[in-house]
């Protein structure tokens, strides 16, 4: 049974490899709340998951911790038990998903762990796992519906109520539901007048469509940026902990997300992965009623791809008008691409590329389009380049 | 004159509006030596500068703090001086060249600051600055040439010592020289033994060519991505301080500073701005002798514009082969483009963008390039997906 004294031993036992991350306030989140995040993101592995499967393997007898552990993921889990188990003297295998990143199967090698890299997805990755766990007698490491796991998790709420004695609410990610169990039973023990609040992906409610239907729910599909809690079902024990102890559960899309993303880099100067964003994405929108209160964000993570990223700050740029598209339509005669070429440059904008087909079958006979890209200041700035390409007769078509 | 008491009772004195920051060890910079990170990315403002002039304003009379400060900076001085004018309770006027960035206009007016655009560039703000100051009767804030300034910068060196007490030395940015006067007074006051380095960009290595001439030396231009260091000319108290206590500057190249900041992002989660990372460039390219040792990368700031970080990662991506750009030369028949995708497809790799253009002047008459840019796993990959095409009869120029 998940007991406050576990939670206790748990972080006892996480002095010796997990850091009492920081929390930094991050005034620009949302204007009308304190707002504070609980940077797991800067946690050895890069992720809170170290937490839960460190404590996990501590607890295992002698004779379990000399057959080693198995683990399945394509993330965070995946690191957090490679370095938990080398940390603890004692062999891991992990199995992926082969589709997984090279960058995440590097990492997880980098601990010091055997990976297994399974054909197909998740699923089979899972399957792979229990079955080598059966013939070699492996201690399976789950990523959330474990209570010892849910223990070395729940860390996290003793630290914020530390950190924030007066805190009024925390905002955490829900995937599977490990992570928000811990930190809601912690802090409800405690404290029970602060609030906790689950944040799910729009595209992967799983325990948002749970928790409202009072009953464990499994989606078909999932698609999200955060693909660290795109998971189909919750857990067990992490639905009856939620029920018991979480005030509510909201969504973020996917542009929400990115926004978010984008605003701990230019704002708090940290990286956060989609998952880890989710939180900060919910204060941000007012998703959950923070309004004249103190609340933690809980950033779990920030293994994003630099893939991922680069889109993400690209969306970002468009979305706030420091980068935009135009496509003018030409006739085709000379001197055109210099005529729009000039106008923009006086204009102050600096073009990153241009686009330029005169067979374009598109186009009329006699003309073509003309595709830019820029960099602008902003929405304004745009709209002036706009109207003085058009009082210079040219036609932007969008 | 400089002393530590000035040093201590800056200390003191900030307190109460900035942030010890942590020290962060980074084991993945430079493997033969234990690598910490001091996160002035992350104090308030984004990077040191508010320490040196929330020093400065306290110590001004009562007279003075009642005319308001004055100050000139494209950057993160002009934020430090706003907000601790605002701390203070004075009123503060930054001079910027109205070609700055207007990332940095808003969040200089976000801290209360009066913002005056100058027409022209950073000599010209200056120049404006200087004449107000004159006609008002403000308090000029160097932004470097100043003990006081210089004293306040110093405290990050005393949060060093206190922090790693046996860090055998210290790796600092150089622009005008503020900050690693302040370090190094401090350091070598209490620590003689431990070493304090500079770093240059190569592209404006003003206090770098001066130290190694024994002589003030004033550059024609500066041109590197680190614009936060991009200064002509070094102080002269900065300068002498430089001669007394550093005990060698280096150059680093914008290719190894964007590897840093890249690096910086993927291991630690963290933006830094451009003069932020050259720190972490020396240590991770072995430009200082670090081998076996404890050391502390200054990372002294994060404000880096959006727009070139977009661009730094990418230029990171293709170099660590995660992104590549084929051109293949086809004949002009039907099939040949699909019969290139098909080959990248199977070969697991990810099309981000093609250009084909059939009237393309340079191609044969007979044919036409394609270009392609694909996400890939690593040069490997790229290397995989070239024989590929090749093995199918397909002609890849470059």
């Amino acid at each position: 049974m998940l007991t406050l004294d576990k939670v206790y031993q748990a972080a006892h036992v996480l002095k010796k490899v997990a850091k009492v991350t920081e929390v930094i306030e991050a005034p620009k989140i949302n204007p009308e709340a304190q707002v504070y995040l609980k940077t797991e993101n800067l946690q050895v592995t890069g992720s809170f998951k170290l937490r839960g499967a460190y404590y996990k393997i501590s607890t295992l007898s002698d004779e379990e911790k000399q057959r080693g552990v198995i683990a399945c993921s394509a993330g965070n889990h995946a690191q957090g038990v490679a370095l938990a188990a080398r940390e603890s003297g004692i062999p891991a295998v992990i199995c992926l998903p082969e589709t997984a990143p090279i960058s995440k199967v590097q990492a997880t090698k980098s601990y010091g762990a055997q990976v297994v890299l399974v054909k197909g997805v998740y699923d089979d990755a899972y399957e792979e796992a229990l079955r080598l766990q059966k013939e070699k007698g492996y201690t399976f490491v789950h990523p959330y519906d474990d209570e010892k796991v849910i223990a070395g998790q729940g860390t996290i709420g003793l630290e914020l109520l530390d950190q924030i004695p007066d805190l009024d609410a925390v905002v955490v990610p829900i995937g599977g539901g490990g992570l928000i169990s811990g930190i809601a039973f912690a802090i409800k023990q405690l404290n029970p007048d602060c609030k906790v609040y689950g944040v799910q992906a729009a595209g992967a409610p799983s325990m948002f469509n749970s928790h409202h239907g009072h009953k464990i729910e499994t989606l078909s599909s999932v698609f999200t940026i955060a693909d660290g809690i795109a998971v189909k079902t919750p857990g067990k024990i992490t639905f009856d902990c939620v029920e018991k102890y979480v005030d509510d559960i909201v969504t973020v899309t996917d542009d929400e997300i990115s926004t978010a993303i984008l605003s701990l880099i230019e704002h708090q100067k940290l990286i956060a992965e989609g998952a880890g964003a989710v939180s900060v994405a919910a204060v941000m929108f007012n998703k959950v009623d923070v309004k004249g209160k103190k609340v933690a964000c809980v950033v779990s993570g920030g293994n994003i791809d630099v893939t991922i990223l680069s889109k993400v700050i690209s969306r970002g740029l468009q979305r706030s008008g420091r980068s935009a598209d135009l496509t003018i339509e030409l006739h085709d005669r000379p001197g055109e691409l210099r005529g729009v070429s000039k106008i923009v440059a006086d204009m102050g904008a600096n073009v990153v590329s241009v686009h330029h087909d005169r067979t374009d079958v598109d186009g009329a006979v006699s003309g073509c389009y003309l595709k830019i890209r820029m960099e602008t200041r902003d929405h304004n700035h745009v709209q002036q380049i706009r109207e003085a390409l058009k009082s210079n007769g040219f036609k932007v078509i969008d």
